[in-house]
């Protein structure tokens, strides 16, 4: 396959060309290797639960081992590919819930609460008192409740109580409303073992479930959270693409999920021994790019540059440009540490539970993030002198993002009047067909960049808003 | 295959060739419908995490899509298989938590308190007060706790301070004294999901963490919190094998893994209006067997037969005599279904997460267990006159079983003496090598039985004490 048949994106196909030409693999060549892939498989009818198996559903064998059909094995598959996706959703909800308490109760320095009007409004939501009160004892008792919601044995998701009336009558019909995360999880591979669950309607009613605990519950209370230790998003203007690497200064580049780290990386960038530390080396300043989720977080709060999505994170490498790669969790390609090995970069592992093997790790100190940050851009600096040959394209875009449901409200109403009115109102005259929020992640298998791109544009055609990271990236799709 | 070759037990021998016979399909017919089974996946080296798969591991695609590779591959799939087990274990064990809370409440009527010291000597390991106190009080605590240990937020497992302080020192040194057991099973499927974790040694060591909390965790719980509930097993004999199934009587099998129910159902049995209508359809009373890993519940702790062991159940079926087969959780074959609708058999599924499609499913009462156990019980004697032929190999074998810690430290020691000093000084002064326990599912890719009775036989030989369910059948080997 040729460039333009891997990416609509020219940055993206000038690099694929680069890499092609140097002999250096990437995802797209190694899902080359991999094809055919495993038919069953892809179908979900291959059941490797049980030491029985593997076994695979055809006209020849149309049963499992244990006697599961096609129905059993393709809805325990997916029951467990939506515990998994809830997993790492949760998993990077509560390390943020518990970074959250911690900052409240003053251990962690380096964060505070920035968005005071979220943290009231939740307190209220959560039952806490606030009158008379400190903000940091509201915050604490905000964080006790939060941290609980991963793993409390009675009760419901708190969270879940924000959908509407109806939508939770619905639910409780079902016996679907989500409860402690952890617990939905253990229960999904519970009952998708061998010899448990074995009623498709039965199994996905529970994978319903599973999944209301991740968006309505691990999800959103994560982003509360996160708005409020660093600062809920308004809109900002915002470049995005591998144009954003610079070739003068030192760039370093987060990837990952989680803003914990990457938060005060950009504050390091803007440390002024630092700077002068860059400058020493040659370069005119130091510049952070966000690479997959981690780059949405900066690009809505900070205005840092995006380098690219997913896919991007090997070709950005193979720019020669980064002096650094700094990773947290999640969509973190194990193949980075072949491309980085090409390269001068220096591809560094943050958190303890997402190792790679023979790449350096540097263990974020959760009571001093800075130091861990400042550390990790003087290694990019000191990396700065030992550049090969640099090619960065010269493709960059500019993007407004930010809309959180609080600017939204404000745009349309202002200060005094902020509400969703005049959206409203156009939905229900009939001007507005709707509102679509696309995310997900780009995969190989499909040119880069084009089916969220073209599902926009036709949805735009016909009058429907659209809602989108600028990273088309996000956590469900890659998921298993 | 032959019959003797599929299993060594004669009984199971015998049904073989009826089912065979008969046309009859059953968990051997269907693996061998599978055969030659997917290569890659027995070897752990095809990963399904994401959607950017299915990929397999060989000479011409060393990597999959992300770039991992073999060691990457077969460690995340791993980590999922222990997370399964530990999930199953776990709910099975928060199950009895709930219960034996509700009980110690008075909110459960059919359940109490049996085993009085077991309670006081859990009491006092949680640190629950127990001078002047009610057993129901003092059981409400140690029940909170329990309940706590699925997903408390903070600290390590309770129940693992029971390890030798050395053993407890390396798991410190290597970080992985188990917390909350559904913790640590939302951290392991975010560390095997696609870009997290890419160190086999890492994503094994939280594999260690993991097992560790099922282990020493939720399943030890869980025993002690049946003991306490259902009463502590001493030995006492029991028979064992499809011959004890009654001809003239009705039979009752309850197979799964949790003794909630089947508890009742033993109780159920023994109720003298229910026997009357035993004997009013022509049957001379009514037979409870057990099956699988609920079959070791009951027959250690009321002398219940054990009708076979996991492979057995399709063949129980077709001896044509088993008027109710009530199944709870865990290793309750799909294939039942088919097998049942062949003969006058009732199957009835009992527990909401653990439904097969087509088959009645009568939802326990947790709160009345009676009531639903007699519903079942009532069910199997109404169904007595609709059995076509039968056919019950005269096969069974008498055992002495329900070896807990307790009684082992009675025999050795008496009353007042209890102690492990004879076993411990045989033990250092080498004339008993060892202590093994063996538990393990059968599985029919090898001869039923042949593994564990050679493996036993061959350490007993060498001096080694074996300790094994009647059953051999037991959680680990069988879940994914």
């Amino acid at each position: 396959m040729n460039p333009q048949e891997r990416s609509i994106d020219k940055a993206s196909q000038e690099m694929l060309s680069r890499m092609t030409a140097a002999g250096q693999e990437n995802a797209w060549d190694r899902l080359a290797a991999q094809l055919p892939q495993c038919g069953f498989g892809k179908q979900g009818i291959c059941c490797r639960i049980c030491t029985m198996g593997p076994c695979r559903i055809s006209k020849k064998s149309p049963l499992g081992v244990c006697g599961a059909n096609a129905d059993t094995i393709v809805a325990r598959n997916f029951l467990r590919a939506v515990a998994a996706g809830t997993s790492a959703h949760s998993d990077h909800g509560r390390g943020v819930a518990e970074v959250f308490l911690e900052a409240a109760k003053g251990d962690v320095k380096d964060y505070g609460i920035k968005d005071r009007v979220k943290l009231f409004k939740l307190a209220k939501e959560f039952g806490v008192e606030t009158k008379d009160r400190s903000v940091n004892d509201i915050a604490t008792d905000v964080g006790k409740i939060a941290v609980e919601e991963f793993g409390k044995h009675e009760g419901t998701q708190l969270m879940a109580r924000r959908a509407p009336a109806v939508r939770q009558a619905l639910w409780k019909k079902f016996d679907i409303t989500p409860r402690a995360i952890d617990r939905e999880v253990v229960e999904a591979l519970h009952r998708s073992t061998m010899g448990v669950d074995q009623d498709y309607k039965n199994l996905i009613m529970h994978a319903c479930r599973t999944a209301l605990a991740d968006g309505w519950g691990g999800s959103m209370l994560a982003t509360e959270l996160q708005d409020i230790l660093f600062g809920t998003p308004y809109p900002g203007k915002g470049e995005v693409n591998l144009g954003v690497l610079k070739k003068d200064e030192v760039n370093i580049v987060v990837h990952g999920h989680e803003p914990i780290l990457s938060e005060m990386i950009v504050a390091a960038a803007q440390d002024g021994e630092l700077l002068k530390q860059a400058q020493s080396v040659g370069a005119k300043g130091i510049n952070v790019a966000g690479m997959c989720c981690t780059a949405n977080e900066l690009l809505s709060r900070h205005g840092i540059p995006v380098a690219g999505n997913f896919l991007s994170q090997e070709l950005a490498v193979a720019t020669g440009a980064v002096d650094v790669m700094a990773v947290d969790v999640q969509c973190v390609m194990e193949g980075l540490a072949q491309v980085a090995r090409c390269y001068h970069t220096k591809l560094i592992t943050t958190v303890d539970k997402a190792r790679i093997t023979g790449v350096e790790h540097i263990s974020m100190d959760e009571k001093n993030v800075l130091n861990t940050a400042k550390k990790i851009v003087k290694m990019g600096i000191e990396n700065y002198k030992n550049r090969g040959e640099v090619y960065i394209p010269n493709e960059k875009q500019t993007a407004v993002m930010g809309f959180t449901h609080e600017s939204i409200n404000y745009i349309l109403g202002g200060h005094y009047r902020a509400s969703y009115r005049p959206l409203n109102d156009n939905i229900i005259n009939g001007r507005i067909r709707g509102v679509v929020g696309i995310v997900g992640c780009s995969n190989p298998k499909v040119q880069q960049d084009f089916t969220h791109t073209t599902l926009a544009k036709e949805l735009i055609k016909r009058d429907v808003l659209v809602l989108t990271p600028v990273v088309q990236q996000s956590h469900a799709a890659n998921r298993g």
